[in-house]
């Protein structure tokens, strides 16, 4: 049995349950560690589930920021220094990373408080998070407020990628279950991912077929 | 052992090794077909992985097109007509799905080469996709040209939800796995979800803990 929620309906839910709702329905999530740190050198660490690719030539990548529900310290990092690290969240981990979502104070550093380890590389000005196996070094490079509701789309190049030798295939793909990267569903489901099938190029004259490496 | 990649590293990489590694690392992604159609009522449905949540209140979804990788179809159909709809991709049909990324041209309607059917509701005046178990009805709000890289970012809200019954939680909250949803790794891989855990809201005083529903 289905049912059908009308906008009307969406309008006047309970927060909530409005916030549950709306936050799974539109599909898996990325799940991503952002580092940042100000300009005296206080380090930010903030989960995120926003991050977009947007783009491979140049390699850009989106990330949303909720500016009434988002505390304010991963913005107002990457506007002092111009740039922020994506992390990806393992399985291994995932109870610490959501901790990061806690309303911390300046004072408090989430890598501290929530019992993760800065790394610095030489190119980039702000820290990753050392047990991250996917590390992305990005410069921020222009943002754009969504008017309908004030969220702002943070758009950034990426200068620097940190990964396992062996998580690239010879194509250039990297499977994330392999790296036990996950998933997240709604504003609080985080979830492994075991591949169905990797799938060829589409053509319309010949069905796609599976490309996937058995082991 | 780790390698580093940089900027300039990306930048010499050839198209298809850069396209697979950049379109993975910035992590999972969702996985939906977008049903349009024009003027005429010529339908159009392509997979879309760039589908990301905005805001609840009012409900917000964003979506990314490519102006000059993908075919322009179901961006002429939503400037047409101004109504889109997004269809979660189950892990039954995930071949189906990804050959509607083949470019048809405009005589043919991705429903019936790819072998969907359409789903009309009196509130949306274009098709869903009957197979999607969550079908999403989605006016057009405003669109955001990426600056870097001529991308679109196009913006609408949520005016109707279609959805079974039992998937709504009491809280809201709508397990994708149940639904059998899949989530996409870079350009080709569908991969089935499994739930690690669904956490508590964080606190700076409390560490998180589980609240996953064991059935």
């Amino acid at each position: 049995m289905f049912t059908t929620i009308s906008g009307k309906d969406i309008e006047t839910m309970a927060k909530l349950y409005r916030l549950n709702l709306i936050n799974s329905i539109t599909g898996y999530k990325s799940a991503n560690l952002i580092g940042t740190q100000n300009k005296e050198g206080k380090t930010n660490l903030a989960v995120f589930s926003s991050v977009t690719h947007l783009g491979s030539n140049p390699p850009v990548v989106g990330m949303v920021l909720r500016p009434t529900t988002v505390p304010r310290h991963t913005f107002d990092n990457i506007m002092n220094t111009g740039f922020y690290s994506i992390n990806h969240i393992k399985a291994d981990f995932v109870a610490k990373a959501h901790q990061t979502s806690a309303k911390y104070g300046l004072e408090a550093s989430e890598f501290t408080t929530c019992g993760f380890n800065t790394y610095y590389s030489d190119n980039l000005p702000v820290p990753y998070v050392r047990e991250s196996l996917v590390k992305i070094g990005v410069q921020f490079k222009e943002k754009h407020q969504i008017k309908v509701n004030g969220t702002l789309l943070i758009v950034g190049e990426i200068i620097e990628l940190i990964i396992p030798e062996n998580a690239i295939a010879i194509d250039g793909f990297v499977n994330l279950a392999a790296l036990r990267s996950v998933a997240i569903n709604g504003l609080d489901m985080y979830g492994r991912v075991s591949p169905i099938d990797r799938l060829s190029y589409a053509r319309v004259d010949e069905p796609v077929k599976s490309i996937l490496k058995k082991d």
